[in-house]
C-alpha cells in the first residue's frame, strides 16, 4: 500500500537549515565571540557533575525563571522558560493560532515567525520594510485590523536589520489591533532601549528574551516569554511536560548569577559595532543601516 | 479592548502536570532508581566545562546519532535525535496531522499521543484494552481501516501496564492499515524482545527510543524517533533548527558509548521486577500483570 503520509503544508515548507560552521571567523548565526569565562565554565562542570541524572527536570524551570527575574524585574509567574526563544515560538503558535488565522510579520525580519505560523496552519501576511530599513507600522496597523490579525511579530533590535521600534508604536499595535504582539527582545542587550516593563501594563503582549547573545550561550538553548499570567498559563499548558532539561536549567542559572562578568564584553561588542558602522558608512558605495545588535546590515552597488 | 487570544482547544486542554517530587522514594514518572556513575559524570563535567558555549548546537545532533546509529544497529540517516521523546511526539504531530485527521491510541497509554494529536487539531479515538490488559489489535485495525486513520500510537512494553505486543500483530497492523505506526520503545531496554529491525522493512513505522529510562538519563531530555529517510527528512523540516542542545547532545554520546557501566543495572531492575511482581501475586487480593518494563500495574479490591 502506497501511504502519501507527510502534510502538504511541510512538503512545500522552505525549512530554516543553518548553514554548517566550518570557517574561521563565524558570523551567519548573530553569535557572541567569546565563550564563557573558564572560570563560569569550570563552575558549571562541578555543578553539573553532581547531577541527578536519573531525574526529569523540575518541569517548569522554577529556580531558572525565578533568577531571571530578579535580573529582568518581571514577576516569575510572568515567566516561561523553554528550549531557546525557538521553542517559545513553537508554543505561542501551538497556544494561540487556529487554522487560517492571520499572522503579521515584517520584512525583512527572522524567519522562524512564519514558519512556525505556517506548522499551525495560520496564514502569514508579510509587511515590507520602509525606505529607511525601519518596520512600516502604519502598514501593520491597517492590516492587523483589515485581517482581524491574531499575531503581529515585532523584532527590535531587528533580525537582520539591527533598526529599533519606537515606544508610541508599540503602544499603539498593542491599543488599537485585536492581536497578540509578540516582540523579540533577542537582541535588545546590546540596545540603548528595551520595553519590558510594558508586560506589567498590557494583557496582550509576550516580550521574547534569550540567553543565546549577550548571554553568549546559545549552546544550552534558553529562551524566556514574558507575558501577563493568563496568557504564561495557557502557555504551559501547551508545552512539553519537561521542557527545559535540568543542565540547560543549571546553566542558565550560573550565567545569570554571574552577569557582571559576563556584561563588559557587551559594551566592547557595542562600541566595535560602532567603530565598524563609522568606518563602512564612510565607504562611498556601501550602504550601512544604523544598528542597535551585534550585527550589521549593509548593500553594496552588487546586492 | 478585551480580546479572547487562547484557542477553544487549549482552554479545554487536560494538561500533562508532572507531580512535583518530594518523597523519600520516587516512582510516578518510571525512573531509573540509579544516577550515572561518579566516573561517568566527572567525565561529563570535564567535557562540559570545555564546551563552547557561545556557538549555537549542531543542528542535527550528528555525533550523537552516529554514535546512537552504532548502538541500535539502524543507519544515522534514519535516525533523528529530539529533546525526549516528547519533542519527536510534537514533531510527528507537525509533521503528519491536518487539522480531523483521526489518530488511534490504545487505553490505558502514555497520555502525550492525545495531548499532542489535539493541539495539532487531530481527533483521537481511544481502544479500551483488553480483559487480559493487552492491547486490543483487532478493534484497532478496524477502526483504522473504517476511519482512515492517519496515525497509529502503539506503547510495548506499555505505559502504565507494561505488557508487550507481538511481531505478528505490529506487521498485521503496518501491512492492512492506511496509517503511519508510531511504537513507543521507551521502556523496551527491560524487555525480553524489540522490534527496530521492522525500520528496515516498512515504509510506515517510526519506532521511539529514549535515554530517559534504562540509560538513567531523563536530566538530559534525549529522545529518537527511527523511520523511513523520507519521513525523517519531512521531521527535520519541521523541527526546530537547534532542537537539541550542545549539552544533551555530549551527555547523551558518552552515555550510549559507556553503556557497558550502565547496563548491569538493567538485569538487576528485571530480576527485582519478576520478584515483586511474584510477591504481589501472591497475595490474593492483588490483581498483577506481568511486566515486561521497569514498573508493575496492579489492582486491590479498593481499585
Amino acid at each position: 500500500m502506497k501511504r502519501d503520509l507527510i502534510r502538504e503544508i511541510v512538503k512545500e515548507l522552505d525549512s530554516y537549515i543553518p548553514e554548517p560552521q566550518e570557517a574561521e571567523i563565524i558570523i551567519n548565526a548573530n553569535e557572541n565571540p567569546y565563550n564563557l569565562p573558564q572560570n563560569i565554565r569550570e563552575k558549571i562542570g562541578e555543578v553539573i557533575s553532581e547531577e541527578t541524572f536519573n531525574r526529569y527536570p523540575d518541569p517548569y524551570s522554577t529556580e531558572l525563571r525565578e533568577t531571571f527575574s530578579e535580573y529582568i524585574g518581571i514577576p516569575a509567574e510572568n515567566i516561561i522558560a523553554g528550549s531557546g526563544v525557538d521553542e517559545i515560538l513553537s508554543i505561542i503558535s501551538n497556544t494561540f493560532i487556529e487554522p487560517d488565522d492571520i499572522v503579521i510579520v515584517h520584512k525583512p525580519g527572522f524567519a522562524m515567525y512564519k514558519i512556525w505560523t505556517e506548522i499551525a496552519g495560520g496564514q502569514v501576511i508579510e509587511i515590507q520594510e520602509q525606505e529607511d530599513r525601519k518596520i512600516n507600522f502604519e502598514q501593520i496597523v491597517q492590516e492587523a485590523i483589515r485581517n482581524n490579525a491574531k499575531i503581529i511579530y515585532i523584532c527590535s533590535p531587528n533580525n537582520p536589520t539591527g533598526t529599533t521600534i519606537k515606544i508610541h508604536e508599540l503602544q499603539e499595535l498593542l491599543e488599537s489591533t485585536p492581536s497578540l504582539i509578540v516582540l523579540d527582545e533577542t537582541y535588545v542587550d546590546f540596545a540603548d532601549e528595551n520595553f519590558i516593563d510594558l508586560v506589567n501594563s498590557y494583557d496582550n503582549l509576550i516580550i521574547l528574551r534569550t540567553l543565546s547573545k549577550a548571554f553568549r550561550s546559545p549552546a544550552i538553548r534558553c529562551g524566556f516569554g514574558c507575558g501577563p499570567v493568563e496568557l504564561i498559563d495557557a502557555m504551559n499548558k501547551v508545552k512539553s511536560p519537561y521542557n527545559l532539561n535540568r543542565l540547560s536549567q543549571d546553566v542558565g542559572k550560573i550565567v545569570i548569577e554571574n552577569f557582571d562578568e559576563i556584561e563588559p564584553a557587551i559594551e566592547e561588542i557595542k562600541l566595535r559595532r560602532n567603530r565598524m558602522y563609522d568606518f563602512l558608512d564612510g565607504i562611498n558605495e556601501i550602504e550601512v543601516t544604523p544598528s542597535q545588535a551585534n550585527y550589521l546590515y549593509f548593500t553594496t552597488p552588487r546586492h
